[in-house]
């Protein structure tokens, strides 16, 4: 068998069976595939091997809710009660700052660390998409970029038909791309009306594309909407035809078990983003009673002003955490789950799990390798454990997307980080001078 | 004035006065103490100077309660309920395998552990602490030892009365030590009896010494009491004489309001383990109500068995989601308290405030510089937003304890970490062999 390259580690997490642990295997990459796991005596030569010693491989991270973006504003305004946060900082800076440079900058910073965190893919939901798709594309990243319709105007787009059309514009120029899904992304329940969402139903039709929405993050918006409305937000979007397999509906933390049945019936895919309903006292989405209706729970970390980071591995442990403590139940989310959520079920969420998100033969090779060595993580009883309740993504030292390296050693091979990290602080202190309520 | 050391670093957190930050300030250091505080530009000359660009300098964290040695069942044993982790695997690993050398080897493992992680003092309970407390000193830790009574025999005392004469000459060996704090350490109130209890109390009279127990960890614990003792554990407790100020309660997940007046009316202060609390599943410890009524509330990890990693800056984080997360208000726990929890807290429930907990003049210079320039903790709109909402553990990069310097760009100066992780191995391999549930 002819390899490009062939990658030695003591460990290997496939995730797909479950649980399952390779001991001192190898993994075979051609043409940007997975072409083996074998045990590492029965390994073939290659024209490349890299020997990883004390490192446990398993796959890229999927991080299925950010706005990648918004690591500009990561720590402009904490601590602040939901309307406080929005109102009097993150919407003001929003509408002074947001353009196509900002959204190029911000996800460059964004880019950096989610490669330097091993995640290998990401689902954004944010303006001026096609820099952060161009972004992602020369970084190496794969990106479902969310094309958002909002009825509120910003710089990217004055009313919902505009958002429509740049959206759709969007898709075609991107939807070729390897490294791109398009989706479309109305923003939430509460900001994208009746008549706007008819259309996208329409539109994603017609385009074959899948939704990306925030849905029930708080208690406040079922009221308010059963007040606008009648209804419960869900129940409105399922009236609209929107409630199906294509939809991957975020955060979802306030949900009835009918609401949870209907999740499941309609094949609907979860995105909990436990560290930001955390952080904005939000809720917390009931993902043992989702899981066990069958409905697919991914992870995400939301944008770095609500989080304040991008990282899938503190994530995965609050998720598991989370699930514990408010079940009473020790065995909830159990570290295998945890990686599941934020690899396979990510990937399933994003429709792309016949490609990536399980090391299984004929998937992309996008794959991490993540040292154990460090003391906080021995000595090492289960590979799987030590990952989900210890590790931190400091230890990731590599990662490749369909076989071409992007991290190494823990250096950016496809990234200028100084300049990057330059421009942020630009950004910051022009955005700090018209923030109110900023810090000197 | 005449320095030892002088650090230099754009922002300092200085604990004390809450949330402020001081810019482009130096930190003089001499014969081990804080001799000034000053902007830079005012800063005399020293013997020797460290520039820290792109750094935050703050007092060292403190880790309120821990089992050191316990590290070396790291991962041994996750995902199930609370007894069958402790009766099928951990108490019979500690039954077979705990002595001097796995004291000694755990403890060493678990100070590489924290001086990378910025913990500069930890208050530890567990069997065989003259190793825990040797390795502590030459290290250059600071450290509270918990010295253990219970009425299991184990390989270090038969029953309370060794238990107790072990420890009171452990406590005379050590109480003069400059890094060395003796605690008498009853283990819970269902594992120690009244007449153990009541003895003590004399004992810690006598010898002026703190207690440092597990207290209402489960609703399971409080149960067994009302049935065994027709009083919830705090009452009885509180019969026997020992709620007082001298009194370190240690998860305190099961709390009325009047308890939350008891705890605040006596001094007692409370470790929040939030972690390990979750992990477990065994509840959650009600931190605003406890923080309104005046208690002093610290934090701690508990040991890597259940957490599984004594990282700080992961608890202050945790501390702060949890506390908007189950209260609805996105300002409980804001950033500040969060710190402050993890420093001066933890100082006063060790009786060391006068020492340690904040960057005061004439406090012990026990201190850690974390690099903000990481792509994840890029912009910095507010440093103390950082260190709690986006910095990880690995960004720290100095250490010192009493003006000695622990940890210099991420290299351990005490401890022989090669050395230190290959008997953890060995320990691992010991402990797997024999333990009946672990993987292979």
């Amino acid at each position: 068998m002819d390899c490009d390259l062939c990658l030695k580690a003591p460990w290997i997490i496939p995730v797909e069976p479950r649980g399952q642990v390779l001991y001192d295997h190898a993994v075979l990459i051609r043409d940007g595939r997975i072409a083996a796991l074998l045990p590492q005596a029965a390994a073939p030569a290659a024209a490349h091997t890299i020997d990883l010693p004390g490192h446990v491989l398993l796959p890229g991270l999927v991080n299925a809710h950010t706005h990648a973006a918004m690591t500009l504003f990561r720590g402009l305004a904490d601590d602040l009660p939901l309307a406080q946060w929005l109102n009097e900082h993150i919407w003001p800076a929003e509408g002074r700052h947001v353009n196509g440079d900002f959204a190029r900058d911000g996800s460059a910073l964004a880019a950096l660390e989610m490669i330097r965190g091993g995640t290998t893919c990401f689902a954004d939901m944010y303006f001026f998409a096609d820099e952060t798709a161009r972004v992602a594309t020369s970084a190496g990243l794969r990106a479902a970029i969310g094309l958002v319709v909002i009825d509120v105007p910003t710089a990217w787009a004055r009313d919902p038909e505009e958002y429509l059309s740049r959206g759709i514009a969007l898709c075609d120029r991107w939807r070729h791309d390897p490294l791109i899904t398009p989706m479309l992304a109305p923003h939430a329940p509460y900001s994208v009306s009746d008549d706007t969402l008819t259309q996208i139903r329409v539109r994603a039709d017609e385009l074959d594309i899948a939704l990306h929405m925030h849905i029930h993050e708080t208690a406040g918006e079922i009221t308010q909407s059963l007040h606008s409305h009648g209804v419960r937000p869900l129940a409105r979007l399922d009236r609209l035809g929107l409630v199906h397999a294509n939809l991957m509906a975020v955060h979802m933390t306030q949900l009835t078990t009918d609401e949870i049945a209907l999740c499941a019936e309609r094949g609907v895919s979860v995105v909990h983003c436990p560290e930001s309903n955390l952080k904005i006292a939000a809720g917390i989405c009931p993902v043992t009673a989702l899981t066990r209706a069958g409905v697919n729970v991914a992870l995400g970390t939301d944008g770095a002003a609500s989080n304040n980071d991008l990282d899938m591995f503190g994530e995965m442990r609050t998720a598991a955490l989370i699930a514990k403590g408010t079940s009473g139940d020790a065995t909830a989310v159990p570290a295998a789950v945890a990686l599941e959520m934020a690899t396979l079920n990510g990937a399933r969420a994003l429709g792309l799990c016949d490609d990536i998100g399980s090391l299984v033969v004929g998937k992309s090779a996008d794959l991490i390798a993540v040292d154990l060595g460090a003391p906080s993580t021995q000595p090492v009883y289960d590979p799987l454990s030590q990952l989900i309740y210890a590790a931190s993504r400091d230890q990731v030292t590599h990662v490749w997307v369909a076989g071409r390296p992007l991290l190494r050693d823990r250096q950016v091979l496809t990234l200028d980080e100084t300049a990057i990290i330059g421009r942020a602080a630009a950004w910051r202190d022009k955005i700090r001078a018209s923030d109110h309520g900023g810090l000197s």
